[in-house]
C-alpha cells in the first residue's frame, strides 16, 4: 500500500466519466462549453465574481499567479519550506523572469504576520535591495497544517498595508477547508487573497487544477501567460470537465474529508510520534530507520522525510481496512 | 460539421481506454510503468536510441526543444508563418529567455537551403548582431505541405555546416509520414533532425505530445526544463498511456491516413480553388465571402483564413458521408 | 581620416573638463549634486516636468525604456532596420524578458502611420498571437533621415488610439533637432513620445546617455531596472557631469550642427550617388568596389554598407580641410 | 570627512590622465588599442593566459560571470550576506534568466567547504529541486575579511568535486591581495577560480572593472552577453585606459595598501569595538547611537550598519591627518 503521495492516487471514477463525456468535437482551447462554465461554478462557490482558469499542474497555477502579482525585479515572501521554493525546480524564477523568493521561518511551514513584518522591516527602501511585491502561503501547508481564516486575514492585513499581492497555494485547499470548516470565501478573498491555486489533482482529479483570480482584472493577462507557457491545452474541455465533476455535489469536499479522516486514524495510532499536528492528510512521524524498515517490510510505502522522520500521505480513496492495518502496524512499533 | 481544426476533434476510443486502464495508483510524475516504456517504444519506431518525454501541448514540446538548442542570446531560423512565430503567444521567447526568431520566406511555409544560407550570409559575425543557433521547420507545414526526406536532409546539411541545431515541429508529423511514405527515421535523425515535437493531440490523442530527442544527451536538461515550466504532470502515466495506445499497431498512422484521405476528397472537389497542394489534412481554398457564407449556411464550420481564402482541416474521425457532403457542397459553389 | 562612425569620435574638451571637475568624493550612485540637477535641466529643455536618468550606452537607454513600456508577453512595433532589431545583440529580448520586435517596412528606416495600422490590423485579438504594447522609432533614423514633428505626432496618434507606449531612440536626436529646427518638446512629448533615449555619446560625450521619461511615473521602476541591469554606476556624477556640460549653452546642438554641416558638404559633392537624402550626419553613397578602394587608398575610412554602397558618418569635430578633402575625393571619383 | 564607502571616492589622477590621453578617435567598442592590451596585461599579472573584458560596474562583472557559469534552471551557492544577494537588486536573477542564489551561513561573510558540502548534500538529485551549478565568494568579503589561498583552494576542491563553476567577486580584490600577500595567480585560478570580477572602481578607478576569465573558452559568450546587456561602451578605450593606468607600476596594489593601512589605524584605535577582524579597508565597530552621533557631530560620515553597529570604509586617498583625527575621535568615545 502506497502512502507516498496523494499525487499518485487514482482519479475518481466520476472524473474519468467526465473526461469520457466531454470527449467529443467542440471548440478548441477554452472556447468549449465546459470551460465556459468554470467562472460561474467558482463564482458561486466563492460567493463573489471570480475568474477561473484551468491548468494541468499546481506548479503552473502557482507560477502564473505569482507572475501576475510580482514583476521580475521584485520579490515574493514565502516560507522557507514552501513548495514553490523547494519542489518546483525554480519555476517561480522562470515564470516571473527572475523575481526573488524571500524566505521566512515559522513552525509547520506557516508564516506569521510579525515574521512578515520583520522581514519587510529589514529591507532598505532603495534600488539596491529587492523590494517585495507579494506574499504566498500554502494551505494546507507542506506539513499538513491548516491556516484558519483569522490567520489568513491577519496576513492579508499585512499585505494590504504594504501594497503586496497575496497568493494561496491550495494544492491541498480542499483538505484545509474540510478540516477547518471555514467557508471557501472566508478563507480566501474575504481574508485578502488575490489568487488561489485550487488543487484537484491530489484530491481525485487526473490532471486539472484551477487558478482562481479574485482580482478578476488579472485574468486576461494570466490567460496570455498561460498560452505563452504552453499550458493552453487544445482540448481543454477535458480539464474543465474534471473540475466540474469534482465540484458537483461537493465531491471535492467529500474526497478531502475522506483523506483527512484516514490521516486522523493514523495520527491517533501514534500521538507521541507526531512531528506536526495532523490537520489535513499528511502525517509526519518520528520513526527510527529500523521502525521505518519494519513498516516497509509489511508492504507500506512512504517517504523517508528526514533522519528519524517519515511522511505518510493519505488519499481520497484510502479508507477502511488498509488504513486500519497501517494504524495497527504503527501502534505495534 | 466542424472543419475548423483537428485540434478540437475527439480523442480516439483507444486513447480513452488507455487513460482508464492507467488510472490506478502508481509512482508519480514519470516514474510509472507507462512513462518508462516511452524511450523503448520510440527507439524502436525510429530505429535508434532516443529519449522521449511526454508533454501536454505542442507549444511546450516545441519550446522545450528550442530552449535546449538555442541559448538566450542567439536565434532560431524558421519560416515567417511558422506556428512558433505566429500562434504560440511568444512562447519561444519565454522558454529560451529571449532568443530571436529569424524569419524566412518560402512557398507553402517551407524553407529552402539556399534561403537559409542567404539569411546566414547577411549576418555580420560580430557581437552586435544575433547569431543563429538553430533551424526549426514544421512538417507537415502550416499550409499542409510535407517535406520529403531529401528536403529535410538538405536543410540538415546546412545546419551541420553552420553548427546549428535542427528542430522539427511535428504537430502533424503523422500526416507528413502518411503522405510521403518516408520512414520516421529517414525523415528525422537520418536527415539531421536533433529534436522532434511528435504530435498526437491533433491525431486522436487527448492531451499528450511526445518530445523526441535524437541527441539523447539533451534529455536530462530538457527534463529539468519541463518541470520548471510546470509541465511535469504528477499523473503522467495518463499521458504516456495515450501515446502508447496510439503507437500500438500504428494507430497513429491509420488516423493520419484517414484524415489525409478525407482532405484529398475535398481537394479533388475543387482543384482550381486550391491555394496550396493538399498533401496532409489541411485544405486552403479560394472562396468569395458569399461562397464561404453559402458553405456555412449548410452547416460547415471553418476558418476564414484570409480575404478570399478559407481553411478546412480534416480529422482522423471525419470520413464517409460528411466528407462527401462537404465535397459536393464545394463542387456546387 | 575616419568616417566609420560618430561612435568612435573623441569627446568634447568640455566633457573631459566636466569629468575632471566632478572627480571628487561625493555621494555614490546618483545621489550626487550633478545627478541631482538632471531632472531640472531636462525639464527646462523640454518645457515640462520630466525624469532623466543617466546610463552609459544607448542600448541600455533603449532597452530600459522598452522594458518599462512592454511586458514580456507583448510586442514592440519598429522598423526592420531599427538599431534595436539589428545591432543590439537581442538586448530588447533580454531586458523585456522575451517581448517580440514586430518589424515594419518603410523607406529610409522610417515607419508611417498606415504601416503601423496595417500591421496591427493583421493581428488576431486572441491569446495565440502576440499583441503589441509599444511603438519605437529612431530619430534621426539609421539612414540619416529626420522625422518631422507632424510625422511623429501622426504616429503618436496611432499609439494613443491603440493604447501603445511610444519610444524614440534618439541616439542622434541632436542631429534630428538640429536639422529640423523643431523644438525638443514639440518633437517628443507633445507628439506623444513617452520615453526618449537622448544620445550624447555620438555627439561629443564620452559615455553618458540620458533616458528621458515624459511619463514620470515610470521613473521609479526604471531606476530599479537600471540597477538590476548593472547600469547604476557608483560614481554616476561623472556621467551626469558630461551631460550637463553638453547641455550648457546648447553645446549639444552646436556639435550636431557641426556634424550635420560636414555631412551636407559631402552630400553636395555627390548628389547623384546619394542612396538616401542627407538630413543628419550620415551619408550613404553608391560606390563601386573600385571607387570605395580608391577612397580608402587616400586614407578615408568608412563602412562598406552593402554591395555597391558605402556609409560615411561625420562627427562633431570633423570640419574644414579634411571634409573638403573627402568631398573633393568623392567628386573626383 | 566621508567614510561611507570607497565607492564614492575620487578617481586617482593617473586614471583621469589616462582618460584624457585616450580621448581621441579610435576604433569603437573594444577594437581600440587600449582594449587590445588588456588580455596581455592581465595574463602577465596572473601568470597564465586569460581573457579580460572591461565593464563599467561590479554588478555587471559579477552577473556576466554568473550567467556564463550557471544556466537559468540551476543555482549559485553563496553567502547569505553576499553582495550579489543583498545589494544588486536581483541582478543575478536577471542576467541568468532566473537562476537561484542558494544561501549559506558563515562568520564574516565567508563560506567554508563543509558548509557548501552540507548544503549540496541536502539537495535531492531529482528534477524537482534546483541543482547547483556554481559557487561564488567575495574576496575581500562584505565584512572586510580576506580569504587566504588555502581557503579558496579548499572551496575550489569542492567545486571541482561537484562539477561546479567557481566565481570570485573581487570588488575589493586588491585589498585582499594587499593584506594577504598571496599572488594573484595563487589566490584565483591556481585555487580553482574560473572567473574573477576584478574591481577597480573602489580602488582609484572611475568606472572601469575587469572581468577576468581563466576559462578562456567562456570569453566569446561573455562578450555577446556584455553587448546584450548594454554594457559594450562605444568608447571602451576610456575604460581600458583606466585599468591599464591602475595596473601600471602596481598602482592598484599601492592604492589598496594605502586604504588598508588607514583601516588598520582606525582598527587599532578601538580593538574592543571590532565586530570583525579588520583585514581590508572596512571597519565594523560597535557603537551606541549616542557614540555614533558624537562622531557624526565631528564631521565624520559613515553607515549605520545595524543597531549598535557602524561601518567605516577607507579609500585609497584617505591617509594622514584625517585618519588620525578619526582614530582619535574613536579612541575618545
Amino acid at each position: 500500500m502506497r502512502f507516498f503521495s496523494d499525487n499518485a492516487a487514482a482519479a475518481h471514477p466520476k472524473v474519468i466519466e467526465a473526461i469520457e463525456r466531454s470527449n467529443r468535437l467542440d471548440t478548441a482551447y477554452d472556447g468549449d462549453e465546459w470551460s465556459g462554465r468554470l467562472d460561474g461554478a467558482f463564482s458561486e462557490l466563492f460567493e463573489t465574481q471570480v475568474r477561473a482558469l484551468w491548468v494541468s499542474t499546481g506548479t503552473a497555477a502557482n507560477c502564473l499567479a505569482l507572475a501576475s502579482l510580482c514583476p521580475p525585479y521584485r520579490g515574493i515572501l514565502c516560507h522557507r519550506d514552501a513548495h514553490i521554493e523547494v519542489d518546483e525546480a525554480g519555476a517561480p524564477g522562470f515564470f516571473t523572469g527572475g523575481a526573488k523568493l524571500m524566505l521566512l521561518d515559522g513552525p509547520g511551514a506557516k508564516i506569521a504576520p510579525d515574521t512578515v513584518e520583520a522581514a519587510i522591516g529589514l529591507i532598505r527602501k532603495d534600488v539596491h535591495q529587492v523590494q517585495p511585491a507579494a506574499i504566498s502561503i500554502t494551505n494546507a501547508t507542506e506539513y499538513g497544517l491548516a491556516y484558519r481564516t483569522p490567520e489568513v486575514a491577519a496576513l492579508g492585513e499585512v499585505a494590504r498595508r504594504h501594497g503586496l499581492g497575496f497568493h494561496m497555494d491550495g494544492a491541498r485547499f480542499a483538505n484545509a477547508v474540510a478540516t477547518t470548516g471555514d467557508s471557501p470565501a472566508d478563507i480566501t478573498w474575504r481574508a485578502g487573497i488575490d489568487a488561489l491555486s485550487f488543487g484537484f489533482v491530489k484530491n481525485g482529479g487526473l490532471n486539472a487544477e484551477a487558478l482562481i483570480l479574485f482580482r478578476t482584472e488579472l485574468a486576461d493577462e494570466v490567460a496570455v501567460r498561460r498560452k505563452r507557457a504552453g499550458h493552453l491545452s487544445s482540448k481543454g474541455r477535458m480539464l474543465a470537465a474534471q473540475i466540474l465533476a469534482l465540484l458537483e455535489d461537493d465531491l471535492w469536499l467529500d474526497n478531502a474529508r475522506s483523506a483527512n479522516a484516514a490521516a486522523r486514524v493514523l495520527a491517533e495510532a501514534a500521538p507521541d510520534r507526531l512531528v506536526h499536528p495532523v490537520e489535513a492528510n499528511e502525517i509526519f512521524l518520528r520513526a527510527t530507520p529500523l521502525e521505518a524498515a519494519a513498516l516497509q517490510a509489511q508492504g507500506f510505502d512512504f517517504y523517508d522525510w528526514a533522519p528519524g522522520e517519515i511522511r505518510l500521505v493519505t488519499s481520497w480513496d484510502q479508507k477502511g481496512e488498509p488504513i486500519e492495518m497501517l494504524a495497527a502496524a504503527i501502534r505495534a512499533l
